[in-house]
């Protein structure tokens, strides 16, 4: 490794040696940190660091160990503007995007201890934002922090990065800018929105959460009396109207039935590992139940509740809302239904009944599932992709292979392949998945797609492979014409030239999952 | 067998001999019956026909077939002027109280067809009696006839006679009695107050229904649209007030799910046939649950359904509502519990959750369980005892045996004994038996007993042996500390000289059982 001991001229003569010789990037990544460019780049460690630790109280971000697609991507922006800022965007200039690559994975790399701030977080901002951080605030359409950031802020792919180890300052400096508009290289605007959803003391709280985090993000608990401060029970729906609000978090009593409840909560949000052994895929139930189960109009779990026992047409039978969540742990987590009776239904039935509490017995509830969209004179796959690729790929990724937090957790749930709900799911019906996006997609900004562009980027989603339907009756035809004999099941016809089902990876779970 | 040829005084010496020799019963019986007595009695068959068949038109009941007791009684009846008839009265003085079994007996035995009545009844008095007959109107107390006269009117023991074969002139007659006071010994003065909750139109309509049944008492079905012109689904409370009213069975929907519905009814009120493998006693669940699961203050299941899941410390555990019922099968029915999503199950629950449409999810409705009662100073056993004896033995037998009907209904359940709820039962509990009997007993007659009897007559019943605990311990002191630590129950006690649960039956489904 190289050490700053050369004079300016032979520094840029050896990384022009070295340019040349292709081993630049991992050399040049650093000398540009600790020593910056011949073209007049300032050494990053000015500013941010002798190891990228940033300097809290300056207000100078963090950058070691940001995911380095992220940090490249930030050069860019300051590069060309669409983030502006008077010290970066010069310095970025002077980078080729080969140096911006390589600064970025030096970057990337280094995992120095925290910079202490000087200003440490009160406790009482911290807590508030805790409850925003997690839980957002979906009566104003806010999604957690977390939601794309990652349970704890760890960060996600290149797009969203690690809040952890940032200085409250710099967090809600950016939160500012993205609110004022003077920041806009935010993918498909999402900053923009959440930004301006916060008020000023909402964008200090959140900020003094990050900021006390550590580096690995564990999470603090939403404790009860904090969650009723900002009343975060309020559920109003995109769209419809929505009659029922269920009681808030701090009403869960702290006895034996309330552990009951919090321990619903916990499989409904963090499925893969409360519900282990019943999950064959990467999703958690609250990926479809948005707000943990609470939003209307995203089939939250008090409708829900309140109408079963109830007939089903899917198989023919009165099913009580245990066998209907069987079906879910069945098709849409493309698992294994836990038997009746087994503590995950029972914690996850408790769950719904405190939801529910003072919902009337029997009726169906506006907000219930999804509000209904008129179907449309042509269903368009080609369209679809468009829109999938304008305003999804971001989080579930390019395939719907979805995401996963730097430190493991699935944030964005894949959305069709051998991870994602199989041909059995609810989902799986392009109405179903259109009045979903519809209401709810991209996640905080329902409504914003046009009906035709829901319908299109369903048709697209639902015309992909899946994992095989667990009541494959033989034949794609059999199998068709028992469970999918409908003109909104994709199952066993021709989409982009595959014949869906026939080579659908087998459902249920895999030895190799988990 | 003597036949019609002798002179009187010659019948009257054989009689004599008859007499002497001890062989008098079955002779006199039919002699009296066919012929008269010496002492001025006409003979039977001049009015009530000579095979006992009755004159449905002129309004003399039919004898054939009645409980040998019953018509003994009502022979002492007419003879002491309790039971007043210008007829009967006369002639019943000149019996002998031997004389009176013997007849009574005789015409016990006979089984001719039913006398044709030259005024059928109409269609329309018919429906409206069925629902009276099978249900009553709990909204004013009233129960079903066949409540106690057993399903169909077959007749339940000596004090409830056969109801089926009696014509509606007779049927009417009596009610009209009953009601005006003029006829006064039924037991403990059940059929004075049922009658007086008659109206004339309603007396015509269950007598029409009685007259329009074979003699062998088939249950004509409650009709939705029967049902809800009489509004059988107001079920006030005898005490408290409840603020819910379950829907009418006209509601339930004719489809899979009303199916289930109906299902799940037949299950609550006929356990014994619809749950045969998991019934180990002679109860009913509509036996603790009055009014089929409707009435207030009597565990309407409307209030039960809303509130689960809950923690009960029974269990140390959050309970479903399904788990609910499984102890219910458990303890109560001294049984098996229905495997968790066995069809057993789902029916009740989905019974349940019809009648509580529209109530509040996971509120305490009032009406819920029973009426609280304020603990005595002192519980009086001997007092209990000759409460029973007043007031609980003609139905529940003197030694709580129950009675079931002549055609094999259990009527009657059984309140202690082989037969009856097991030591794990909530019933076991002095205080949850004598809140219920306040509140609910005698059938339809809830609230006439004083707060002392009711907590006298729980102690008295809760201080008899029952089937053993199914969670036996090792030990009545083991047993007792872990399961009946209150000084509520009984079990492990000395009562009447004998150490409670030392000789209990044992629990569960025998295989002598059913």
């Amino acid at each position: 490794m190289m050490r700053g001991h050369l004079p300016g001229a032979a520094l840029a003569a050896a990384v022009l040696i070295l340019n040349l010789c292709g081993l630049a990037h991992a050399a040049s990544g650093e000398d540009i940190a600790l020593k910056g460019n011949a073209q007049g780049a300032t050494p990053c460690s000015d500013c941010h660091g002798g190891h990228g630790e940033g300097q809290p109280d300056a207000g100078f971000p963090r950058l070691a160990g940001l995911n380095a697609g992220y940090i490249a991507h930030q050069l860019a922006s300051f590069a060309d503007g669409t983030r502006p800022n008077d010290i970066m965007g010069p310095i970025a200039k002077t980078l080729s995007a080969a140096e911006q690559q390589a600064v970025a994975s030096y970057f990337a790399g280094l995992n120095p201890p925290l910079a202490a701030a000087t200003t440490p977080a009160a406790p009482d901002p911290v807590a508030a934002g805790a409850v925003l951080a997690q839980r957002g605030d979906w009566s104003k359409g806010l999604p957690g922090c977390g939601q794309c950031h990652g349970p704890g802020g760890t960060g996600v792919g290149s797009r969203f990065p690690r809040l952890t180890g940032q200085s409250a300052a710099y967090i809600a400096s950016q939160l500012l800018s993205w609110k004022k508009g003077a920041r806009h290289d935010d993918p498909i605007g999402l900053m923009k929105s959440v930004a301006t959803k916060l008020d000023d003391n909402e964008i200090k709280a959140v900020a003094a959460y990050y900021a006390s985090l550590p580096l690995a993000g564990s999470t603090a608990p939403v404790t009860a009396p904090v969650a009723s401060t900002t009343s975060p029970a309020a559920t109003k729906p995109a769209t419809g109207a929505a009659t029922f609000t269920p009681p808030p978090e701090s009403a869960i009593p702290n006895n034996k039935f309330g552990d009951m409840v919090r321990l619903g909560e916990t499989i409904f949000t963090d499925t893969q590992h409360s519900a282990k052994g019943f999950v064959g895929n990467n999703l958690q139930c609250a990926n479809c139940h948005i707000d943990r189960g609470r939003l209307a109009n995203a089939s939250p779990l008090w409708a829900a509740y309140v109408v079963y026992p109830a007939y089903r047409a899917k198989n023919g039978q009165v099913n009580t809302f245990e066998e209907r969540m069987q079906g879910c742990f069945r098709f849409s987590m493309n698992g294994k239904a836990p038997p009746a009776g087994d503590k995950v239904l029972v914690a996850l039935q408790t769950y719904a009944f405190f939801l529910a509490k003072g919902a009337p017995t029997g009726v169906n509830l506006p907000g219930r599932g999804y509000p209904k969209l008129k179907k449309p004179a042509k269903l368009d796959y080609a369209h679809g992709q468009e829109v999938y690729a304008a305003h999804c790929a971001v989080c579930h990724g390019t395939e719907a292979q979805g995401q996963s937090s730097a430190r493991g957790d699935v944030v964005f749930p894949p959305l069709w392949g051998a991870k994602s709900f199989n041909w059995g799911a609810g989902m799986g019906s392009i109405t179903n998945a259109a009045e979903f996006v519809k209401a709810n997609m991209p996640l905080g900004e329902g409504g914003s797609l046009s009906d035709q562009d829901a319908w299109d980027v369903a048709t697209y989603i639902d015309s992909q492979e899946r994992p095989q339907d667990p009541r494959f009756a033989g034949s794609l035809a059999e199998t068709r014409k028992k469970y999918h004999n409908s003109a909104m099941s994709m199952y066993g016809r021709v989409a982009n030239g595959v014949l869906l089902g026939e080579k659908s990876p087998p459902s249920g779970i895999l030895p190799q999952a988990h």
